[in-house]
């Protein structure tokens, strides 16, 4: 029997990311959990309104989105703490600029620069529909295939009704795999 | 030295679920990986138009959305592979409906039930913009405080590039922690 824990956002755990964007003429990092794909070809950043980071994307119509790894988590964590509007937070990641012209944190083992397509506004939110330009990955997090190898990868992912953030298990199988064996069963 | 893999949608893994409608008087079920978060109280599902699933939500403006576990893989799997317009597949859960009038999946562990409050359509995809109405969860997926405990549910996850399933992984730790230390030892 199901208890009915009234509105209650769970669907999680979704992949973390630093955002990067030039705010005023310095790098801005800000942490965003809340996320999405649409389609084949787009993602969804959501980010609360007054957040000082979206005038800066804004400006400029793009914007990195920086994969986080465990071993990069302290200063992800504090980017998501502290307001780009009270601190210089521009140098708490060793970055290049990628070929489109984002911040790509070096550290980030896999970083996808976006422009920004549309805002699907909300009330007090700025939901930015991007298309990915570019994808970089350290050789190490590809496979055989030159894909991500999301059991090397490990993205740290996030939920918030308890507000903590937990590792990407392990790969159960293929898609399809499952749903073919069952018919045949079936 | 990062390599730039090309256009490469890679923010995953992100939580598949069972999305479940009624279409055309019967209950019918989809596998859907394409998700987002809107805001603090939004969720958006991205559906190819193609789908028969599709009709029957924006017919009676309803769905639930049906967290998938291990134990229940094979047939979330199956009702990814094989279309409504083809099988009945009204059977493949065993299910009741919820207060709101969307069919709950028994045998997951928490389910949303959700009104669709627009489509942010894209060429080939409806993106249907829901608030959720009911969350329903098995008690022993919940913590003390009576929220989602993500270590106990444990949703299966997705991700495109290889077309697998993972795991969800243990708690790394609670956020703002991290950035809290960071910030007195910088």
């Amino acid at each position: 029997m199901k208890k009915n824990i009234g509105v209650t956002l769970a669907l999680y755990p979704t992949p973390v990311v630093v955002v990067g964007a030039e705010v005023e003429g310095k790098v801005n990092w800000l942490l965003v959990a809340h996320v999405g794909i649409i389609g084949h070809d787009r993602i969804m950043l959501s980010l609360f309104k007054g957040h000082y980071t979206n005038r800066g994307i804004k400006q400029s119509g793009k914007v990195s989105v920086n994969m986080v790894s465990e071993a990069m988590l302290d200063r992800a964590d504090y980017v998501g703490c502290v307001s780009g509007s009270k601190a210089d937070k521009s140098d708490v990641f060793v970055y290049h600029l990628g070929e489109a012209g984002t911040p790509v944190i070096d550290e980030s083992r896999l970083v996808m620069e976006c422009e920004v397509v549309d805002n699907y506004e909300t009330e007090t939110f700025d939901n930015f529909i991007c298309r990915i330009v570019n994808t970089y990955a350290d050789e190490d997090v590809l496979n055989e295939k030159g894909k991500p190898d999301y059991d090397k990868l490990k993205p740290v992912l996030f939920e918030m009704p308890n507000y903590t953030y937990l590792r990407t298990g392990d790969t159960i199988g293929k898609c399809t795999g499952f749903g073919k064996e069952y018919k045949k069963n079936d």
